[in-house]
């Protein structure tokens, strides 16, 4: 059983499902119920459930990656939605022994994924003002072991052989042919890009470079609601991006 | 550079993308277009181009995830599709530190997905001839350290206090209330089912015993193609399954 | 050349596209960029443009269906999407010789559209409320010469042979039995409900009665834009209602 | 209540559902289960039942514009879906008073529609061969008293003041400026395309050449089966066109 140390940060939830996530310290957490003493917490086992000073209760868990991302993530630019890494993830064929260069990091969202799963990410920010943030999410993460962030364009990217490149940029038709040669043979690449007329210049730019398996997607989800009937909701995320996945077979190909 | 050894498995890449996957041994794959002696392969550095007895060339790779799945994964009950595979993992927030229970392992497909990311996967499968092929599945992929696979019900799983749980198998709604409890508090479920009436009862199942946070939603992919003109597919997977996601707050809450 | 006579109706359309409609009568019509004296307009032909008092132009047009919804129908019961109607008229096989049964009537906006195609449409509407409003927007419409519109339930409709039947209404399952004998062998049927469990069981209803050809279908539209890149818009409507579509055999079959 | 006449073409409905066109006359309709006289069935009310020679039973029916076009179009080059012949109906407000122009004619398959609701349609198609096609559909669907149908470009059609146009062929960005002077002011233009390259440049000549109101969108139609459990068929249409709806306002604007 996982016990509370000092300094640890936790996660509270009160009864309607909100959550506030806090370190242990010294000091108390005022929430709108009353008070608790973050102090008189060390020692206790996750999921404890504790009563502020007006006798509410709040359940503590040990915040996990989705927790970390949603309380400790300062957003910057546009980020990659969840369901769009999943496809990332799936089709690079991504575990934990892979090795990945990304670009640009943004707010470091996919990279926080990437970063927990991956052996290696390294991703480059050529924006000043994005790398400051990205690095501070990185940070607040805890993610320094397995990212290299680094403020430079990504053909300057230290290393090869790289199991997989994930591009998130501007002008991506401009940059594979520059960066292709940093992937291992056989190794995969993913591109995002919010346009169409923009994934019709990536695929273009691919074949041309020494990839096959070029594949071109988009992927939707729609929520549905269970209340006195079963049906999906009104509205739906109708879009975020396009996805164009290829296998790099070198430049003699 | 990584080279080839006596043992390896390898993948053949011809020039139209065609793959095979070969052990290296003293023997010869013989291809359509000739003869490759794997023998004479030990040493190489993979990436590298070999000819076959009548000069035409090959490519040899380390084999991936995906070349593992694809090549070594003999399939039998429905797999579970790799943009289902994704959002599992993205919204279960799965990192290299989470232990997860699933059930059933069916043909593992998702088992070997999540044992590539995971640090402990439990799986069960009750009926028997499925866990035999399962069984072959896991041991082919090599995914033995990370995957500890059964062949009983999910109730009887060992462990405790699970990061994650994911559910494909019949009957859910009964399901749920005898596994819940094998989840860390605040610990998250992934319920994957193909018809809407089974997610309805799971929808109800989850907010009847402790959890929070119920999400229940489907993913939809289109694919795109880049010739003449730039058009989606005329024909699209519509359909596979529909997926719950929800947080578990404990018995009491 | 048809020009414009005194108590016509016509839609003004500002330089942006706003449109307004007005009676051409002995009146002023009062912009934000000044006044158009109504009744010089007379004898001008449709499509002229018109100035204000203070040199603004505007653009004189005969109102179609579209604006006429948009303009003079007052919105009361949620109505059904144009995309839908568009799947009913079309699926019905709709044509200028139709005789139409529909339930219920709601803001008659699907009536509306039947109206201006069908050469009958008999419509119900049980709620007094809905019927007042229904009543006002056919008389408003002009489109009393082809719907008969009636405060009464749909099983006690007058009449026999319909072509088509549409349902839009709550509990269709009990309904079907009581109606399908209104519709002549070999008429279709359209059954149009938000929630998929109703559609489950019309499915089942229609099947139980004497329907062939049931199809049971939801439609989705995206729309896009066109600036710097293209691409969906963001958001998109992701459910209106199911369709389900059935063609009637007679109670013997 | 209607009866049979000789010369009708009627719908024989086997007890499966599959459907049969043929025109009452001195002969015998061959079936796979035995024979039926066509003459016999003279002055029989449409709905009856007949049996065949070996007291098989058929529903008799009168076709509807569905059957007719399933039966007699003879399909040649693609033809519009159901789900976008709908949404061109419904956007661009069709009612049996509307006069429409439309290019090409292709197989007649929207023709047959528009010309089943509308007042009058102009119909061009510049393929000699499709043009061969398309006129023997409307003649034997009888349509030829609302079709005025021509083997010559749409710049040259007769008429002026349409309600609408819609277009479907080729190079639809340059056609734009050459026929919408044939419209009325605050008429309403379709354009279908399969591509989206396309589309993005109709959205341009449409922006350029005096039309508002631009919407630029795809349908997507998902069937759903009710068997052991609720669920969409595996395999959709995911693509037929796309579809740029406008309202012209003049040359001038």
């Amino acid at each position: 059983m996982v016990s509370i140390k000092d300094g640890d940060e936790v996660l509270f939830i009160d009864p309607t499902g909100k959550t506030f996530l806090k370190k242990i310290c010294m000091m108390s957490f005022h929430t709108h119920h009353g008070v608790i003493s973050l102090n008189d917490l060390i020692g206790k086992p996750y999921g404890s459930t504790v009563k502020t000073s007006t006798d509410k209760s709040f359940i503590i868990v040990k915040p996990d990656l989705r927790d970390l991302l949603a309380k400790k993530l300062r957003r910057g630019p546009q980020i990659i939605h969840r369901k769009d890494i999943g496809l990332i993830i799936t089709h690079l064929g991504l575990t934990r022994d892979s090795v990945v260069l990304e670009a640009g990091t943004g707010s470091a969202y996919l990279t926080s994924h990437l970063g927990s799963i991956c052996k290696k990410v390294v991703t480059c920010e050529l924006r000043e003002d994005h790398f400051k943030k990205a690095s501070e999410n990185i940070a607040a993460l805890g993610l320094e072991k397995n990212v290299d962030y680094r403020n430079i364009d990504v053909e300057s990217a230290p290393g090869k052989d790289y199991d997989a490149i994930i591009l998130d940029m501007p002008k991506q038709e401009d940059i594979i042919p520059k960066v292709c040669g940093k992937l291992k043979i056989g190794g995969r690449i993913a591109v995002y890009s919010p346009c169409v007329d923009q994934s019709m210049m990536v695929c273009r730019a691919l074949e041309e470079n020494g990839f096959i398996d070029v594949i071109f997607m988009e992927c939707m989800i729609r929520e549905w609601g269970v209340n006195k009937g079963t049906r999906p909701n009104t509205m739906m995320l109708g879009h975020t991006g396009f996805l164009v996945f290829a296998r790099y077979m070198g430049s003699e190909m």
